[in-house]
């Protein structure tokens, strides 16, 4: 537990120790000695395996750790992780999770409530954000056509399904998984800020209408993944009433912002979905998981949808209300209790903490990217309307060069060389990627509460540092 | 953390404290004061809520837990989970998780020997075994016909399954969400001792091809839910060979018995399983959820099937060989590294030790079967074939209506009426059900090595107490 704590909790979060001490994989296969024996090895030796793991483990903690949409460590949340895992709780049934079972309840009660479904809702904690966004595709489907559960959709029409070019992943994954298939997920047009065309989405669905095809499920995005770009979704909202369609808002990343007034705006509109994904464990710093899937319907949608009614769980003759018993919403038998670990870091911070935090995530966003317009051989890709900042970093052998048809081609082999040296040598971790005829750049994304200024120059200074000669 | 030890982790195994202490819904929202608020609160209202949330929490660790399919204690496991919770990994790629990418498949590697493929294949651990069924499902459906990635269901011919009526309910659950439907899963019969009767499945096989569907996937049991079945795999096995059909094996609960020479046998036939699913939180006690999902091709199917090639994840320019970043064979994004909770306890086990408590549940279950047919009042429904005892306990007022019409009608209600008073007493936890023309009794699931024969007869003992008035 010592370990743990130094190496692990205190080491991990010092910014003067690395983010991450690369080894190649087959390096780090020879140092961790990975074979499974039939003897044990003896305590000594399981430290130092302790050890080495957190040795070689990258820092996701760390405050120089920019490479996914979640970073920071919060300690109340850790503390309810350690409690879970000593607990081994599984939710199923009231019986096994009495606690856990109410805390979700009353998690899941508050993020409605700034949602704007004044009237409640239902909901479930997910393994993830791509588990959430497939059981709105799934409880959307069984709103629309509710036999597909029984009859599967051989004998069905062509269902259809619609979201920007700029969505998750997890839209065409699950729609590849529940049998609808990914060329029925029509992609619509979004602007050069990565926020879906209202007027594109129409015509998609008319066009979709016209081919005979069912269109019942919208996904708007509320921070997208790589621009961090909001859907605008009264508008979306509205083609959805129109069509009859369910509208269902991913707000994995962008969730967050519905706690602080100052940029919940961004979200204006979100009341009107039929269902939101919003991810805790992103900027929220929850530790991982904590996903939430949220559903404005009241008629026990999601509890007939994910049935199977198993005799061995989910007795009926039990000596209390068993409408406690949540476990049959689930697509997951075993389930953790992740709402526990955002229960207890509100309960100790307070909303009031959690909206300066978001706050400040928005205002380093914004002071990064005010750096980056200041600074020589930095470009932004566009103002961040999230807390990812996307930009290219130009060495200065290609500055010259800005026009000539060469220099989109160097530039796409800078990005992966900066991020191999910022590898090699662990000063920090940001991510790269393309983005349609983009070429390679840099996506920061700022979460963390622990990130200060100096650690956002830093990046910058760095990025040159490992570039400058490329 | 001192809390956590002394009363998550001491207290919550001491056998002389209670399994759980009951509230009723409404108490329990009284107690822990569930509401979030604006306002944080101190450092010893914080302490307070997590002793509240252990003490009011059910004791799954505790010696006389045995209402579920997992229990007891694993100290190696616990350190392994504190570590990742300390470190918030997540497995998309092996730049971000260097360690747990190259202990998940070691752990995979190893699991695939122990089923007997001797070539090897791939793998991955999910949330749960429900969600590894489900990639069962997907995969072979894929294998079968790649085009309803991309196409969906609605243009495919009728595609159906075949499981038997002892399977788990996470075979329907997925037929359901993969939009086959639950009545394109064929049931099919299963003997008195709850296996698959494989004269049944062939039938029943020739029975879907007359009427013009595409039988593509057979899911055998090794180790049923309820009684702890295990399906006759190699005659299943021939059956599927013979027609061309995916074999999975849902080894979610029997698995465990590969690790032990003298029980291996009840698994005969696995390693002709296209795919198995094997959770080692269960019978080999890792900490919740570790839960694999392996599969004997060695053709990139499962990353074929799933993938959607992210671009902001999984670059293909990178600087080291991205065949190891695993992410896209997930349907997940982010994802936990539950193998590392099997590979330390491994480590520091040795296969030598697993193997000894896998035969120590077995032989304490026919201990404790052996206890029922000795004591009166307690009737098996048949001996155990893996550690799950199903038994009656008949109260001497019923003990002389033994063929008497009431006598089942009266039994039925005496399994929730000493359940209701073991969780208000809050000495055991046993779960209870019905099967088939079964009425109410309970199962007793032997798993950890923490149980003693004194937890065994005092479970007898205690029923009988409970139970003795009605």
């Amino acid at each position: 537990m010592n370990i743990i704590l130094e190496d692990a909790v205190k080491k991990s979060t010092d910014v003067k120790e690395k983010v991450c001490e690369w080894r190649s994989p087959e390096e780090l296969k020879e140092l961790l000695d990975l074979e499974l024996r039939d003897e044990g090895e003896s305590e000594s030796e399981i430290l130092q395996r302790c050890r080495d793991t957190i040795r070689y483990s990258v820092k996701t903690t760390h405050p120089r750790f920019f490479n996914q949409l979640f970073a920071g460590m919060e300690p109340y949340s850790l503390v309810a992780s350690v409690i879970v895992e000593a607990l081994k709780p599984s939710l199923y049934t009231y019986e096994v999770a009495p606690v856990f079972t109410l805390v979700e309840n009353a998690v899941l009660r508050k993020m409605m409530e700034l949602i704007g479904w004044e009237e409640g809702g239902d909901g479930i904690f997910c393994a993830g954000g791509s588990m959430s966004n497939m059981y709105a595709l799934n409880l959307a489907r069984y709103h629309h056509c509710p036999d597909v559960k029984e009859h599967g959709l051989s004998a069905a029409p062509r269902l259809v399904i619609f979201t920007s070019e700029e969505c998750h992943y997890s839209i065409a994954k699950s729609a590849a998984l529940l049998g609808i298939g990914t060329k029925n997920v029509y992609v619509v047009a979004s602007d050069e800020r990565g926020k879906m065309i209202p007027s594109a989405l129409e015509e998609l669905i008319e066009t979709a209408k016209k081919e005979g095809t069912i269109p019942f499920f919208v996904n708007a995005t509320a921070g997208t993944t790589v621009l961090g770009a909001f859907d605008p979704l009264e508008e979306i909202a509205d083609i959805c009433e129109k069509h009859n369609i369910w509208l269902h808002v991913d707000a994995c990343w962008g969730g967050a912002a519905l706690m602080s007034d100052r940029h919940k705006h961004l979200l204006k509109g979100i009341h009107r979905a039929n269902s939101v994904a919003w991810n805790p464990h992103k900027m929220l710093m929850v530790c991982l998981q904590c996903s939430a899937f949220l559903v404005r319907d009241k008629t026990s949608l999601l509890q007939d949808c994910h049935s199977s009614r198993a005799s061995y769980l989910f007795q009926q003759d039990k000596f209390y209300d068993v409408s406690y018993d949540t476990g049959d919403k689930s697509v997951q038998c075993s389930r953790k209790p992740d709402s526990f670990k955002f229960w207890l870091m509100w309960k100790a911070l307070g909303k009031g903490e959690l909206k300066q935090r978001v706050d400040r995530a928005f205002a380093m966003a914004k002071y990064f990217a005010e750096q980056i317009k200041q600074r020589e051989g930095f470009q932004l890709l566009m103002e961040p309307e999230c807390t990812n900042v996307c930009f290219w970093y130009i060495p200065p052998s290609l500055r010259n060069l800005q026009g000539h048809p060469k220099f989109w081609k160097k530039l796409h082999t800078v990005a992966p060389a900066i991020k191999e040296r910022m590898m090699k040598v662990g000063s920090m971790m940001v991510g790269y990627q393309t983005h349609k005829d983009r070429v390679n750049f840099f996506r920061m994304v700022l979460v963390s509460p622990q990130v200060s200024t100096e650690d956002a120059d830093f990046v910058l200074d760095e990025m040159h540092n490992l570039g400058k000669d490329l």
